[in-house]
């Protein structure tokens, strides 16, 4: 016999069937033991009587969250046993037949709770029941559906998925890179990419209009609560734009995404308010402003652009520094201020932020793309002719063959999700999160190596005392 | 005036368009110029004459790959010059008015080639040119269409798509891990997964009983020809599913991928054939049969099973060490065999793989689901049970938890699509990929780092003298 799912059961009454799952609970009345029976689907109700000695007999060991399979005829319940709660509520099946596939201790942690009571090293050691518990089951389902919708939602534009390294190179800019030790070139390392950024562009440049990548990110910033080694954007770059393009689009897409996947959630305001950075720090005082007109109602959405940000901010060592991507052009009527680095300070960047109820869920900006405008960015940072061709010759280089008008954004795709489904914390949209002081209480990393593993990768550990 | 794609212009006759895009070919006939513009849809041939001045004088200037936009009239061509060859070859656009948005230099290898016969160092040195050429155009468009398709597929069987670490913990079974320094955590490393194995199992603890990723992998392993140090695979794994349950998800997949997005391509039979190891070794010698009938026709796709492997093999220390995977089961035959440790090379495991015109495109078992079957897998290989506990130990504990049996499968994309292509390595249906030395001629990488970078990572390079 095939299994069916337990969503199927109803659809079955009188007939024979099989289901696999787990036992959520267990109720022994005696001559009678029910059990409420989990798969992917649902739940439903089964019963074990003494009439069916056998199932009945093998019933009586069976413990919660042990792994069965149950044959057995699906009978409507009587009238007033009947749950309109429960999808399943007005039938059970009649067990004719019990196979135990998995046996299950006492689990650490209850999961039959939203699970906000139990300590966050707890649930993250054991996440694999952890995520059994219907929240998390539902987040993690939530985020397929999002992210599917964005993949669609873009391809019928015209975009193509393209997939840029892991592997890549470091680059001192922005925050720290993650790197990894080469075995093949003694004293030399690769990093983790901390977004595609120059790969989008030079897809640009290679004739692939419409990028876009559902990218994993990686930033090895000091521990927060709510921060992670690796995230999840959003990643997209288009040609032959303006500012205005790929914001319409972006914002298309979020009133599509919401309005198809969160019909209940109400956007506060479309088109979405544009605040330029002085207006927003003026009314504000920040450049993320909250501007729910509710803070009381859970389904408001308050979207909002920043916009007119300075391309440059004086650095702690009273250099100038970028404010946000070093890659973007200045809006176009300050181009000349970058090309003869004059009243640098009052430089605007082409810098779009979206800001949903007061946490930024993604930036972008247009690009510089000609070489002399990107390389007169970095003069102005003060970098020696040798450092931008060491690290930046070959965007330059590729700026000179060719390269179209080009901009793109990046939302965060964790920090959208977990407020789309109304969580504290993006650890609740992610699988397998790290703690916010970056370990894998699971797995148990980051771990020594083994004395071999390092030598052939070239390295001492050097332990400060 | 809207930008509309040069695909676009055939149904635009006797209306003024802006195109933009790519000089591809630049014919000078005196009062006459004509542009081939290229954009991401195609070409059309522009033509810039004295009676509009000002875009003929603009013209002058230009040349091959520059980045122009020009308006102009879409005009019929006179009959005897249209070119049937071409989906715009009915038309010309005579252009009023030319605007370079980005100059080029002379390229520094031609792309109007297939690219086949240019050196590979210069290919990825330039890979953001050498993606302009149709053929690398058309593999990168082709490779999003299939990993589409895979998922459109796999979401209509209830499949979901769930994200798991890049950033993971070192185990020292199979290929040699890239591993990440912890700057917060002195002396300990993360690793980049080989695959996302124990990941995908924990989902199924955790009751996702079907999930798919198309995840990146990561290995370093010695040079070869045809490898890359990273590699995107089709990750796949289902609960309360048996051997055949796998195989048959797997090759309805294929037929209908090579069906919808291939339909010229042959499949020599259906079904797959399947052939045990013992008789793939006696007839092809070799796992990995070619069983094409017809080696000279390439549209002729051979896949076949190869089914009933060894479960362990002989070590060269000459212990037990495992053939294929260490989380597989043994055929159900040989379960009592593993659990007495009995016969042991004779046991046979679930693992089946695919194989596609003599090269292995996907491989995947069923799974040892309780903690004891696994821990013997480990015993046998002769594994001290600390060392059992401290790299499994998080498995182990997962099983004894309500853990539902469970199979799944991983074909690698990367093969699969270049034989679906045509070509002979997988770098040419990967945007940037590595040299076969694991080196990126484009970024320039692995690079050395700067002193202050391995300070906080308390490393220390050590070259051997």
């Amino acid at each position: 016999m095939k299994r069916i799912l337990t969503s199927e059961t109803p659809s079955q009454k009188g007939n024979k069937v099989k289901i696999s799952g787990w036992v959520e609970t267990r109720r022994d009345h005696g001559k009678i033991v029910f059990f409420d029976l989990r798969d992917r689907e649902g739940i439903v109700q089964t019963v074990f009587s003494s009439g069916e000695p056998a199932a009945y007999e093998a019933a009586q060991a069976v413990k919660s969250e042990w792994v069965v399979e149950i044959e057995g005829m699906v009978q409507e319940r009587p009238e007033k046993l009947k749950n309109p709660n429960l999808a399943t509520g007005a039938i059970e099946i009649s067990a004719t037949k019990l196979t135990v596939l998995g046996e299950a201790k006492t689990l650490p942690i209850p999961i039959d709770t939203d699970g906000y009571e139990i300590g966050e090293e707890a649930r993250l050691k054991y996440r694999y029941l952890d995520l059994r518990r219907k929240r998390l089951h539902q987040n993690i389902k939530a985020r397929n559906e999002v992210i599917h919708f964005i993949r669609e939602f873009l391809r019928k534009k015209d975009f193509i998925e393209i997939e840029t390294p892991i592997i890549t190179k470091s680059t001192p800019e922005g925050a720290r890179d993650y790197v990894i030790p080469s075995r093949l070139y003694p004293g030399k390392f690769y990093a983790l990419p901390q977004s595609p950024q120059q790969y989008k562009q030079l897809l640009q440049i290679a004739g692939f209009e419409r990028y876009f990548q559902i990218a994993r990110c990686f930033r090895d910033e000091d521990p927060r609560a709510d921060r992670q080694p690796e995230f999840t954007q959003l990643d997209l770059e288009m040609s032959f734009v303006e500012q205005e393009d790929v914001m319409a689009l972006t914002e298309e897409l979020l009133i599509d995404l919401v309005k198809t996947l969160y019909p209940k959630k109400e956007i506060q305001e479309i088109p979405f308010p544009r605040l330029t950075y002085q207006e927003a720090m003026a009314k504000y005082e920040t450049d993320r402003p909250d501007i729910r007109k509710d803070q009381k109602n859970p389904d408001l959405l308050a979207f909002c652009w920043v916009v007119d940000f300075p391309f440059f901010e004086k650095s702690e060592q009273g250099g100038w520094t970028f404010t946000h991507n070093p890659f973007s052009a200045p809006k176009p009527e300050y181009m000349q201020n970058l090309m003869e680095q004059k009243n640098i300070g009052t430089i605007l960047t082409t810098q779009y932020d979206i800001v949903l109820n007061g946490l930024e869920v993604g930036g972008g900006s247009i690009r510089n793309h000609t070489s002399e405008a990107l390389e007169k960015v970095f003069e102005i940072m003060g970098y020696k002719k040798e450092r931008i061709q060491e690290n930046f010759g070959h965007m330059l280089q590729a700026f000179s063959y060719g390269a179209p008008p080009h901009g793109g954004i990046a939302p965060g795709l964790d920090r959208l999700i977990s407020l789309l489904q109304g969580e504290p914390t993006i650890r609740e949209v992610i699988a397998f999160p790290k703690t916010g002081d970056s370990r894998d209480l699971m797995m148990n990393s980051p771990s020594e190596l083994a004395e071999n593993q390092l030598r052939e990768l070239h390295l001492r550990v050097q332990k400060e005392k």
